[in-house]
């Protein structure tokens, strides 16, 4: 953990160090001078003597938590797909199953204001190509991601969300719940330290640690200047496979996957096709069959009454205020404030600084 | 019109003969002999002899209306396109404009039963290409044929129907009045000889002129085994530009698209990526004004009632049915139902085969 905190170090100069003193418990107790005539850099070499290379109070309590662990470079159970990456994390921390991170994984990316299609198709190519054995792995966003995590779930297969912020910090906050259940039925995965916040500028390199995890990254709505699409060119730069979902040509959401057909991703109609190009042939009419039964609707919110359903609906997957949501349904502002309410109390909505109201993703298990 | 009727001709053999004669008055006054010897088949010569070769009375009456012609490929206005095709025709029958058939063409095809949206997208694509000088050609069937037809007409722009009868039946009947706009405003062409039914085995060898004709083809919505997909090969066969129009990977009818884009064909998505593609160059402001207009968000739901408008945000862009809206939106099925007939009826959603419904993606020009 301090090795991941401290400045300037990359996973070549610590390979290097390594060698020198036999390993991480050599480099430990070398001294001062050692280090740095084994090539650590001098902001490192420092950083190490200082008392902030200490574990902090977070570190100690994180990690003794059940099914947390901090994975070195060196750890056997470090994805073999990352230790080729220039500028691979020096440490993954690991909440879940560590042992699935060298699984066959293929990533799904896409919007996260998606199409309600564009949604249950995310759903369920993870579904069928989790069934299949594949990991399903993702970015924890909402829309795409979160369908696509939710779909491995639903097939009862491996799903590994990759954080860009501190693995203590589940962002968008609203799916704490969905991170909840990766981690028990996969794994959430962070290169940050602990209460790293989720800056903009970590999710290219979040971006980059789902690609090279992957053989391959399906992109199923994506607008035509998104990261979706640099999560998939990087895909492309890691020589893994691409594979877009096309859609209408009046969904200014297909654009961005019919640019990557254009510019040589796999055109995909099916999780076979992803299969076959894979070479997954063995799981193939397994997966033939799991996409017959896919078409199940998904019933989070069965027993719930109408006019809150429509409401939520309305509501979507960006905090509104009341005014909007009037607007948007067309019902009195006194209704939607007492439905509102009652959608809180329910556990549906979450109230939002500003009088706006966020819906709350439940698992749809 | 004999020559075109006589068996075992082709352009080779007539290009020879004619270089004996000095031409077709040379063949027409010269003996059985000369012509044998000048390489004309036995079954032609003999053919030439009889009182069949004679004009019979369906000929003197057809070419003697206004607008009727019969270009022998010898002809200037005979179409360049053409004449290096293997088994070119002899000469063909035109009623319209002969003048047009050297005009830049791109070819428009797809099913005869294409869903509301396909046949708009035909529709609009031909409006914009032709509104831009490009005549649009296509086989005068029902659906997609039609549609592009229509959208060359709307925009006072060219357009050819290639027929697969004798230029006197026209085929389906349904067409009759559109083939009479395609007269006034275009041609109406045909290979056949005058009466000639239209017979199965006659729709490929058609489709063969059309691709001829074309600097390229696009498919709108096919499925997996067509006569369309047939076309498009031909166009890439004969080196011509080939453009599919992607869709829903839930509907059926783009299914031949995807197998064309996969293979290599075009990704289209405006008629700008056709007009740049061709080098249409000059054209290209207008078509991307054109296009522009095309991109603007519509606005045609503006008024609707508010529950409607949640309907139809659910329906997205892909076909969905009754029970899936059901899921969507929380509205009862019966609430659906009625509202989906309402939807129809404004001309907001149109009723596709297996209960579903497809959203009308209205033209915004």
């Amino acid at each position: 953990m301090a090795l991941s905190r401290a400045p300037a170090l990359t996973v070549a100069i610590l390979s290097k160090a390594f060698e020198s003193f036999g390993g991480l418990h050599g480099l430990i107790n070398s001294s001062d001078a050692e280090r740095r005539s084994a090539g650590v850099p001098a902001a490192a070499a420092q950083f190490l003597c200082s008392s902030a290379a200490l574990p902090n109070n977070a570190e100690q309590a994180w990690i003794e938590e059940p099914q947390h662990c901090v994975l070195p470079f060196t750890d056997p159970r470090y994805p073999r797909a990352l230790r080729a990456l220039p500028g691979a994390p020096i440490a993954l921390y690991v909440a879940g199953n560590a042992g699935v991170l060298n699984d066959p994984q293929l990533s799904i990316v896409g919007s996260r204001n998606p199409t309600p299609a564009g949604r249950d198709t995310a759903f369920e190519f993870a579904q069928s190509l989790a069934a299949c054995g594949l990991g399903i792995t993702s970015g924890l966003a909402q829309g795409i991601d979160s369908a696509a995590h939710r779909g491995a779930l639903a097939a009862q297969g491996i799903t590994l969300a990759v954080l860009g912020s501190g693995i203590d910090i589940i962002y968008p906050r609203i799916n704490f719940p969905l991170s909840e259940q990766i981690r028990l039925q996969g794994a959430l995965i962070s290169e940050f330290p602990l209460g790293w916040p989720p800056r903009r500028e970590n999710f290219p390199q979040r971006n980059r640690i789902i690609a090279a995890l992957s053989l391959g990254t399906l992109v199923v709505e994506a607008a035509r200047r998104s990261g979706s699409l640099i999560t998939a060119r990087l895909a492309g730069d890691h020589n893994r496979e691409l594979f877009a979902v096309p859609g209408s040509i009046h969904n200014p959401l297909s654009r961005g996957c019919h640019e990557l057909i254009r510019q040589g991703a796999k055109l995909t109609e099916t999780a076979a096709d992803i299969l076959s190009e894979l070479n997954f042939s063995a799981f193939f009419d397994r997966a033939h069959e799991a996409s017959g039964g896919l078409a199940a609707p998904p019933d989070i919110e069965a027993g719930m009454d109408k006019e809150h359903k429509i409401l939520l609906d309305a509501l979507g997957f960006d905090p509104a205020d009341i005014d909007l949501l009037v607007v948007r349904t067309g019902f009195k502002p006194e209704a939607v404030s007492s439905m509102m309410l009652i959608l809180e109390l329910e556990g549906h909505v979450q109230a939002a600084p500003g009088g706006r109201y966020s819906r709350v993703v439940r698992s749809r298990r």
